[in-house]
C-alpha cells in the first residue's frame, strides 16, 4: 500500500478529490480525509552533508537555539530555526588504530568499524556528554560549544579586521589592547577582571597605536624588593617626543603591573602603572626608526634571563628592509624602574616639547607597581597610591631613556621581501651549548632559519611555504612532549596554513653538507653515516657526532662519503 | 632580491654550489652558506578550506593535541602532529542584520563585514575564550571542545552501531540501557553516578532485550506515600513466561528507583528496585505480540496525568502492519506498585515454567522504593532493606500482570510500511480543549500526522521528508519559546536531517478545505477569510473562527469562497 507519492504541484481541491478510506483500518481508526501532500520546496528545510550518513541522534538545546544532531563521526551543531545552517561541526572519528582492531575481529571496515555517535545529553551549563560506537569500543567524551554568550568585544578585538591588536590571558584576566570605537581612533589597553582598567585616552599615552604582542612576565617569583608581575606590551604610534617635518612613528614597549587596581580618585579604573618606553633598533646608517611587526619572547625559568626578540621594518616605503633585535627583559626593567621622564613643555606660548624631567620624583615612585617598600609605608595596593603620584604619571607615561638591543644593534638585517613575524626556539645542543634558533616569516610566503652565534644571526635556510606570495600572518613552534625532537613549526596566511618540522637533518647526504649547514638540529653521525637529527642515541660525549656550529669546520669529517 | 624560488628536485649538492652571500648584510650578519630548498611534498603538511580565508589567529593546545585556528568565520581544532587532519570546525558567522549594519556604514560587505577570529585564548580546562570583529561589531565567546577525555562508553553505547540502546540524563547522572560485550551479549541497564548500578546478569532481568526509550517519571512531586522518582524504560526482549514453539518476543516496561543505591550483601552494586511488566498492544484478531519500537512521554505538570505512547510493529516478517498505543503512567505504576508477581517453578524434573506467584510476599514490598512506611521501620535506603526481599526480586523482576493501554486497544492500526518512531505534541485549540497530535516515521521516509480525538486517532496528513525510501531514525519536536505557533518537527534517517513546521494551515485555501482537515492548528478566520494557524489575533471566543476537529462540520462555513 505504497500510495502515497511525492507530488509538488497539489493544491487542497485535489486532495480534496482523494477524500477516501485507503488504508485498510480497524473500527477504531477513521480517516476522514485523504493525506495533504507537502511540497517540500516550501516547508522542509534539509541538512544533510557529502560523505557523512546516519542522522540518528538529536539532542534540542532550547538554550543554545541549536539541534544537536549525532551522525557517524561527526555532531553537528544546527540552528534551531533553521537547521541548514550549520554553527558547528565536531568530527569524532574512529582511529586507525581501533578501525584495525575492530576489522581484525571480523567486522565490516566502513560498515561497523566507524564511530556512530549513537548518545548525546546535556549536562550542567553548555556541556554535552556523548557516546560513540567508536569501531566496536563504545566511547564517551564531554563536548561543549561556542555559547553563544555574544559578549561585547570592544577593546578586546579591533573592528576592523585589518587592524592589528594584542591580548594576553594571565590567570584567567584577559590583557588586551586594541580599539574601542568603529572608526579604530579610541586605542585602549584593557584589562576586564577582576576590575576593569584601562588607558587615559590621551595622546600622551596612546597614539594612533598599532599593537603587535603582549605577554606576561612573572617577575614576582624573584625580586627582592617584592615588586609584583608585570604584563609587557609592544606597539608602534606616533611619536609625541620628536620634531618632524612629518608624522614619525616609532616602536614601544609598555608594561603595566597585574596587581593594579587604579586610582582612588585620580586615575580611577585607570592604570596607575602604565609606562611606556622607545624600543630601539637602528641600523648604523642613517634612517627613519624602524617600525616594530612582531615579537617573541624566549622565556627562562629564571624571568631575568627571558629574552624578547623583535622584527622590525623599514619605516620607508621606499627602503624594503627589515631587522631583527633582541632585548633583555632586565635591561627593559631597568628602564621602567630607574630611568628618567619625559615631561611636557610649552615652549614660545604653544608650542609642546617633550623634554627630559628633571624635577624630584613623588613618593612612591610613578608608574611603580606596590613593592615592599610601598607596603611599608601604608600602600598596600594602587587605591592607596597618593594623588600627586598618580597625576604625575596621568600626565608623563613616557620614558626619557629607550631600551636598547642586547648587542646595541641589530642582529639581523634583510634587504628583500619585508620579515613580518617571528618565533624562536631554544636548541641544546651536543655540545652542551644551546642556541636561539628564529624562525622569520616574510611577506612574501617565506620562512627563514636562522641561528643566533655569539649575538651575529646566520640564516641557515628559507623554505617557501606557500605558492602564492602571500605575507605570513601568524607563526607558533610546537615540541612534541613526548617526541622531543619533534619540533613543529605552524605558519599561517589567508590562503592557508602550513606546518614543517624545524629541520630535516636527513636531506644533508654527505657529513660536508650536515656540518657547514651549522645546523643546530643536526650533527653528522659518524657510526651510522648519516646526518641525524639531535638529541641521538650516538650522543655519548659527542665523539661519535661532528658539528660545527660557530665555525662550519669541516675537517673532522672522514673522507669517505663525500 | 627575490633570489629564492621554489624548487622540487633540489639536492644538497646543488645547494653547496650556490654557497655564497646572497643577501646585502650588515657586519654583523654572516651567510655561510646557500638556504636550502625543502620539498613541499615531503616536509610541509598543509591544511586549508575551500571558501575559508585569513588563517591568522593560532592556539597551541598541547593538552588537547590541538592546533585551535582562527580564520575568517570559522575556528578549527587541527591535530597538532599533522594539520591536514581537522578535528572540529566551529562557524562563527556574521547575522545578515550585523551585515547590513555594517555594510550601511560604508564597509565592504565581503571585506570588512565578516567575523575575523582574531583572539583565541585558554580559560580554566578545555575552555576557550575567542573574539572576532563580527562586522565591525567585535564580539567575544566562548568555545569548548570535545574533552578527548575517551571515557569507557561501555553499557552506555552498545558497540554495534545497528543495536539500539536508550539512556536518560537524569540530574547529571546517566541512566543507559546497552551492552556490554563486543558480541552484544551482556546487556545492562545501568546507573554510572552516584554509585554505580547495574542489573543482574539472569535471562530472567533481561532476554536478549532491544532497548529503545527510557524516561523519568518525578512520582516523588506528588505522593502521599512519600515514594520515590522513578526511570522507566521501554524494550522487547526473548519471553521467558510463554510456551512457544519459537522465540517469542514481548514488549516490556520496566522501572528503577532514582534513589536505588544496590543492596548491602544481596543485590550488590545492583538494583534493587528494578521491575519489569510486559507492555500490550494487541489487535483484536488472533497475532503474535507487537514489538515496541519507539515511545514518547507526553509530560503533563501533574505526573499522574503523563502519558507514555509506543509504536509496535508486527513480530511476523510476512504481516507489515504497526500499531500505535497510548499508556497512562499510572496504570503502568499500579501495576508495580500492586501487581502480582510471576515466579519460576520446576514441572517434572527438568522443566522450568514461570507463573503467578500467590504465596506472601515479604515486607518491605520486593522491588519498592524506599517510601514513608519504609522509612518508619528503620528502612532508610535500599542498602537496609532486608535479604528476604532482595533475594526475592532478584530471582522474580517480573510482574504477572500486563500493562494495558489506555482505551484497551490500539489507537492505530496501520498495513503498509512500518512504523518506526514517534513524537506527540499537546496542542491547545481554540474552542479551549486539547488534543494529542502524533507524528509517526515510517520505514520509507514519511512522517504521518494523526490526531486522538476521544481515543480514537485520525491520521490527517502524510509527509515524504526523504526522497529515497529511507527509515525515519529519530524525531524530534520543538516549540519556539518566543514563537509560540512555531512548532517545528525535525527527522533523521541514514542520508540527512529534515526540518519542517508541524502545520501549513495556508495552503488550506477554503474554508471547507480547512474545516475538513481536522486539523487542530488549523481554523477558518472568518474576517480574513484564510485558514490561520493557532492561536490566531483573531481567536476572540471562537466567534471569528471555524474549526470542527470531532465532526469535520464544515456546515458554518460561508458560501462565498467555495
Amino acid at each position: 500500500s505504497h500510495f502515497l507519492h511525492h507530488n509538488r504541484n497539489v493544491t487542497a481541491s485535489l486532495s480534496r478529490m482523494f477524500g477516501t478510506k485507503l488504508l485498510n483500518l480497524q473500527p477504531c481508526i477513521v480517516i476522514q480525509r485523504a493525506s495533504m501532500f507537502l511540497s517540500l520546496d516550501n516547508n522542509v528545510i534539509t541538512f544533510k552533508e557529502e560523505g557523512v550518513w546516519n542522522y540518528s541522534t538529536m539532542l534540542i538545546r532550547e538554550d543554545l537555539g541549536l539541534l544537536v544532531l549525532g551522525a557517524r563521526e561527526a555532531v553537528y551543531a544546527l540552528d534551531i530555526n533553521n537547521i541548514s545552517v550549520a554553527k558547528s561541526k565536531v568530527l569524532w572519528k574512529v582511529t586507525e588504530e581501533k578501525q584495525k582492531e575492530c576489522t581484525s575481529k571480523g567486522k565490516h571496515p566502513d560498515i561497523d568499524c566507524r564511530n556512530y555517535v549513537r548518545m548525546l545529553h546535556q549536562m550542567n551549563g553548555s556541556v554535552m556528554y556523548m557516546c560513540g560506537t567508536n569501531a566496536f569500543s563504545p566511547t564517551c567524551d564531554y563536548m561543549l560549544k561556542l555559547e553563544g554568550k555574544q559578549e561585547d568585544g570592544r577593546g578586546k578585538c579591533p573592528f576592523d579586521p585589518f587592524q592589528r591588536s594584542a591580548s594576553v590571558m594571565a590567570d584567567q584576566d584577559l590583557y588586551s589592547a586594541s580599539s574601542l570605537n568603529f572608526l579604530g581612533s579610541e586605542p585602549v589597553i584593557l584589562r576586564t577582571s577582576p576590575i576593569s582598567l584601562r588607558t587615559v585616552f590621551k595622546s600622551s599615552w596612546l597614539n594612533e597605536p598599532n599593537f603587535v604582542y603582549m605577554d606576561v612576565v612573572p617577575e614576582s617569583e624573584d625580586s627582592p624588593e617584592g615588586d609584583d608581575d608585570k604584563v609587557y606590551m609592544f606597539f608602534s604610534e606616533n611619536a609625541v617626543e620628536y620634531d618632524f617635518y612629518n608624522k614619525l612613528v616609532v616602536s614601544r614597549v609598555a608594561r603595566v603591573c597585574k596587581g593594579d587596581m587604579g586610582g582612588q580618585r585620580t586615575l580611577q579604573r585607570k592604570w596607575t602603572s602604565f609606562l611606556k618606553a622607545r624600543l630601539d633598533c637602528s641600523v648604523p646608517e642613517p634612517s627613519l626608526p624602524y617600525i616594530i611587526q612582531d615579537v617573541f619572547q624566549v622565556r627562562h625559568k629564571k624571568w631575568r634571563k627571558s629574552v624578547f626578540y623583535a622584527v622590525f621594518t623599514s619605516q620607508s616605503s621606499t627602503d624594503r628592509s627589515s631587522t631583527v633585535c633582541a632585548y633583555d627583559v632586565t635591561d627593559i626593567s631597568k628602564v621602567f624602574s630607574r630611568g628618567k621622564f619625559k615631561t611636557e613643555v610649552t615652549v614660545e606660548m604653544s608650542d609642546v616639547k617633550w623634554v627630559t624631567y628633571n624635577g624630584e620624583l613623588p613618593v612612591p615612585r610613578p608608574g611603580a607597581c606596590i613593592n615592599n617598600a610601598a607596603r611599608s609605608s601604608g600602600i598596600m595596593q594602587s587605591l592607596d597610591i597618593p594623588d600627586k603620584t598618580l597625576q604625575f604619571i596621568r600626565d608623563r607615561p613616557l620614558m626619557d631613556d629607550a631600551v636598547r638591543p642586547i648587542t646595541g644593534k641589530p642582529l639581523l638585517l634583510k634587504r628583500g621581501p619585508l620579515l613580518t613575524r617571528l618565533v624562536v626556539d631554544h636548541v641544546t645542543v651536543s655540545d652542551r651549548e644551546s642556541y636561539h634558533v628564529m624562525f622569520v616569516g616574510t611577506e612574501n610566503g617565506y620562512v627563514q632559519k636562522a641561528v643566533n652565534y655569539d649575538g651575529e644571526m646566520h640564516i641557515i635556510e628559507e623554505v617557501k611555504l606557500f605558492q602564492n606570495a602571500e605575507p605570513i600572518e601568524v607563526l607558533r613552534l610546537h615540541q612534541n612532549q613526548v617526541l622531543v625532537c619533534f619540533v613543529q613549526l605552524y605558519a599561517g596566511s589567508a590562503s592557508g596554513v602550513v606546518q614543517m618540522p624545524v629541520s630535516n637533518c636527513s636531506r644533508y647526504s654527505s657529513c660536508l653538507d650536515c656540518v657547514l649547514a651549522r645546523d643546530p638540529y643536526c650533527a653528522w653521525d659518524v657510526p651510522a653515516q648519516r646526518c641525524s637529527r639531535l638529541p641521538t642515541s650516538a650522543d655519548d660525549g659527542k665523539s661519535n657526532l661532528i658539528q660545527s656550529l660557530k665555525d662550519g669546520d669541516a675537517t673532522r669529517c672522514p673522507t669517505i662519503g663525500f
